[in-house]
């Protein structure tokens, strides 16, 4: 494969305060360092955009140190590699920090969080979401009740028909916790929480005895430096005797290849499915990961690089 | 043994909002009622006054149904069986349902919630009082590093040369958050919370990866219906991987016979020490709560009534 002396990035250019915008960023390109030993250079093709991308790019206390000003942005990506002075990788070979995340934190932040059990109602949020759509459809196969919540009607009929959803909500109603006591009239056993926010506050008024919550994301709080305020969920906790954890599937890397398998199996079977939404072209990169906190984007998100 | 054939009461009179106060209750005489096969009647000793009573008076969801207007209030009591028709009591016996109360929430709540490990840093809030010091000698014991956060001079001396406790803070200094970053410069691995409030949200801004948290009381919350706001928990959880749980004693009844002989063993080697402050006679029963909300107490509260 012939290689371009030059590797086009996308650089953090200006420190956002909550959501990184497409102003925050910049695009240029810059020499390909020379290799040395034990290094391997990659062609990336596709990036992910996450909201984990938001916690890299702000400088406040995280589980990974921030991404610097002047650097290129973190992503995770697939790529193949086009040269090699490492013994552990040669060139052609296709690399991935990228296959399966969504499945992967669906799957270990249900069964690690929440431990649903048969017959449980698992409420999600971000339900048409790439890991909502994954924790629906799993907890689903596991033999619980799902209730989804999401946003638009579109995306209220791709909970429904495509991730097998048994109920779906709108957080876009007056009463959040009215819409839920509708449906899980007799509480709620088990929540993937990846809002945060009101969503999460509604929830939390419907939990039954012995409830457990993920902590997965925050995607409707799009500040916390200061911590934003809310209802206080300690009393709430201690009458249902709930437990309430936070999340990160970079933890349970011993658990990624059992699970990987299982998630391709339910795939290869039909029981699990899922929907990407590609942007085309780098320079749509600087934009995107606003475009997903605005909620834009139908199944994963990715930017094809190359 | 005589009996009397009237029973004194302290009857919750009016509703309270947030901490019931003396003038909630009355105090009056009526007739003891027949007993009835399967009954027994019980002449009361000391009664314990609890934070739990406050959730009992208040008409607000709770894991026990509230007291009526009119009714008895409820407590926790030690009394002897003065007539019986029941096969199973007989005159003469002594009942509890109050002995080692504290001392079985201290140790189900810091084992079940916090499962701490040697070497742990744990940290508990009320911790002069009657739970708190409980788990600041169980924690000891157990092999972790114990800190407490109390408020008096005269608590914090308690809480060094009788509880054990390693380390003791005041939550009446300018900024909760310095001081337990002072002694706890590497954060906090267990979180006994009895308290809430801005102890509760000054302790999460140190929790350590992993850390783990009991919710058994929120005495620092004074009103709970509009639920209290404050920051939110979620992104402190999901950064530290911690796990929030609310813990009452009352779901671990399985467990109590050997905690109670595990925690006299202790009692009897001397390494486990608990203080009382008896209020001698009922007419100080009415404002016995609110004594117990500001703090006065020094020791397990009980009032002796017979």
């Amino acid at each position: 494969m012939a290689l371009s002396s030059l590797n086009t990035q996308v650089v953090l250019s200006s420190r956002p305060v909550g959501v990184p915008l497409g102003e925050h960023f910049t695009i240029q390109s810059v020499p390909v360092p020379k290799l040395n030993d034990g290094e391997f250079l990659i062609k990336t093709q596709y990036w992910s955009v996450d909201p984990a991308q938001r916690g890299w790019a702000n400088d406040v206390p995280n589980y990974m140190p921030p991404v610097a000003l002047g650097e290129a942005m973190r992503a995770l990506a697939v790529g193949t590699v086009v040269a090699s002075r490492s013994p552990d990788y040669v060139e052609g070979d296709v690399v991935s920090g990228l296959l399966g995340l969504n499945g992967l934190t669906a799957y270990l932040g249900l069964t690690h969080g929440c431990s649903p059990k048969t017959g449980d109602t698992v409420i999600a949020s971000t339900a048409a979401g790439a890991v909502g759509s994954a924790v629906g459809q799993i907890a689903k196969i596991l033999g619980c009740r799902t209730v989804g919540i999401t946003s638009s009607v579109q995306k209220m009929e791709f909970c429904k028909s495509v991730y097998n959803y048994d109920e779906v909500i709108s957080y876009r109603v007056d009463d959040i916790s009215e819409a839920i006591k509708a449906v899980c009239p007799d509480g709620v056993d088990r929540y993937f929480d990846n809002a945060c926010g009101p969503i999460s506050d509604a929830v939390m008024a419907h939990l039954r005895h012995g409830a457990r919550i993920t902590i997965c994301g925050t995607s409707a709080a799009t500040e916390w430096s200061p911590t934003p305020v809310g209802p206080r969920v300690h009393r709430q906790l201690l009458v249902a005797r709930a437990r309430m954890q936070g999340f990160i599937m970079s933890d349970h890397k011993a658990e990624f290849d059992q699970t990987y398998d299982r998630l391709s199996d339910w795939i290869r079977q039909g029981i699990l499915t899922y929907r990407e939404d590609v942007l085309d072209g780098i320079e749509h990169a600087p934009a995107a990961i606003e475009m997903l906190y605005r909620g834009e984007n139908n199944g994963k998100l990715l930017i094809k690089v190359a």
